[in-house]
């Protein structure tokens, strides 16, 4: 397995294939002192520190004062598992047969009879047209704080199908680690995802420590009305903004307005994201999530249809 | 003069008519220990202080954690002046005479020939469509990097022309002494404002200890693009958001994702906003900044084109 470290240049990208699967649980740290210990000693995790070392010490000619210390981090696949669905879908799969009771003609009506029936192939065939239809009814129709108590009902009580846990247990140890011990070294640590930027930011703080106002991510369209002469924000099912991909970056400088100097991510979605992070004067570190280990997790990259890893993966290696 | 204090309530703006004037020169503390100095003793000054003190205080029932000390500031009029024109309209217009000798064909085509004539009132009733023109050939075809060195331009060089100071020294000491006191009290303090959240991040760190993630504003298009190998964000001319009115809160959510708990604004467009943070939980604080001073500032509010203080008045009154 190639293992590629350049974390200074325009256009290296670190490649971890050592991280992963380390589900809910902590390894034991051999040494009480080691920032990261559950990550396996080796080039990867020395860059890791280095990079750390190297722009917070101030006497270093890559030092970076603490409010330029931006890291953004992908979620899905990078902070969390995204198999064998996003989880997402799931939770708007879950909350279509929840909401079925008062919705009879779904029964009869794709895609909500397909998701009825548990059928993941007919929900796939229905396309983006019948994903949408998905989202618009579990995801509008209420206020953003009504929004938010569901997604925190799901995230408290869903279970993942293979490893039974809750979905927030599903993360991975060693990128919790990283985001701690960034913060520790001054980092603002970001969530920049295709997720929803309203799914994540209700439970981002507890899990990832990350608070709201450094979720940034996908989102419909929310407008300002008085309801009974109170002021609610209403969801409407209509998609405002796609956070992947190119739009990384220009989610990236419209919520932050920085650049960041360290990026992590797992998929072509966050290749952007790594360039333009690459991009930046001065020192700056870019990491790809490389899923390899089918036993404890998933093993996906290239012919993946969730977390597609190919162009990235590319420039990794070259 | 009518002085409505009511910072607990669900409808109350607290309407302050006395802090306006001070421009770039603070007024001398009596006492040392005032957090306010330039501010007139008063029932708005001690409802700012008085509420202040009981959300930080952890013994009181109207105790808020560090982190939810929320804080929205409107800039144009609320944080510095907004007359005789919008300050960003002044930053269009002189970008369009800078760049004249490149479009000699602008002496013939309006809006521009109003613009490179002074005829304000030309460019005025060439309406929205002229505006767009103006934001589109001054805030739009370059790069992010490239807006941000042309802003910083103006701001340390173009004066005010009644001020005969930088735009950036037209700012309200009293509303200075405020952001710097509750940023030592564990708030957050954001800008929200209608004007460009690219014109105003690459200065509000240095005039407002504001960082650029905690400017909120209006914005076009950018799009990520490769040129010459290297990654860029270029920015278009089309409007992409409107951070004004029913917006606000809208902003708000998106951007940081909780109420705030206090909000300072100054005119129509903040109504809403205020409207949001009244109905929190837990007790807020609204500030309307009405200009009365025409001395030292100017005076104006319902009938006025710029920063109009009309409905949030009416609601202020009651």
């Amino acid at each position: 397995m190639i293992l590629r470290i350049d974390i200074s240049g325009l256009v290296g990208l670190l490649w971890l294939a050592t991280i992963m699967g380390l589900l809910g649980c902590s390894r034991h740290g051999e040494n009480s002192v080691d920032p990261l210990p559950s990550w396996n000693e080796g080039p990867t995790k020395q860059a890791i520190l280095d990079f750390v070392q190297s722009v917070t010490d101030s006497s270093s000619e890559w030092f970076v004062p603490a409010d330029g210390r931006i890291a953004t981090f992908d979620n899905d696949g990078t902070l969390w598992s995204e198999q064998p669905v996003y989880f997402q879908l799931q939770f708007a799969l879950d909350r279509i047969k929840a909401l079925a009771p008062q919705h009879p003609e779904w029964r009869q009506r794709q895609p909500f009879k397909a998701v009825l029936e548990g059928d993941l192939q007919a929900v796939s065939e229905s396309g983006m047209r019948g994903l949408l239809q998905i989202v618009g009814a579990s995801h509008a129709g209420m206020t953003t704080s009504e929004f938010e108590q569901i997604v925190q009902e799901w995230i408290t009580t869903a279970k993942h199908p293979r490893f039974n846990r809750l979905y927030s247990e599903c993360v991975f140890q060693p990128m919790l680690e990283l985001l701690a011990y960034l913060r520790a070294n001054g980092f603002k640590t970001y969530i920049v995802s295709g997720g929803g930027i309203d799914f994540m930011r209700p439970w981002a703080q507890r899990v990832y420590g990350v608070p709201p106002e450094q979720v940034v991510g996908s989102s419909i369209v929310t407008q300002f009305e008085m309801r009974d002469g109170v002021p609610v924000l209403m969801r409407y099912p209509e998609i405002e903004f796609i956070d992947d991909k190119e739009a990384k970056p220009v989610a990236i400088d419209k919520f932050i307005g920085r650049r960041p100097i360290a990026a992590f991510g797992n998929s072509d979605g966050d290749h952007q994201m790594l360039q333009w992070t690459a991009a930046g004067e001065g020192r700056s570190l870019m990491v790809l999530v490389h899923h390899t280990d089918a036993e404890r997790e998933w093993a996906y990259d290239r012919a993946s249809h969730i977390g597609r890893l190919d162009k990235a993966l590319d420039e990794a290696n070259a």
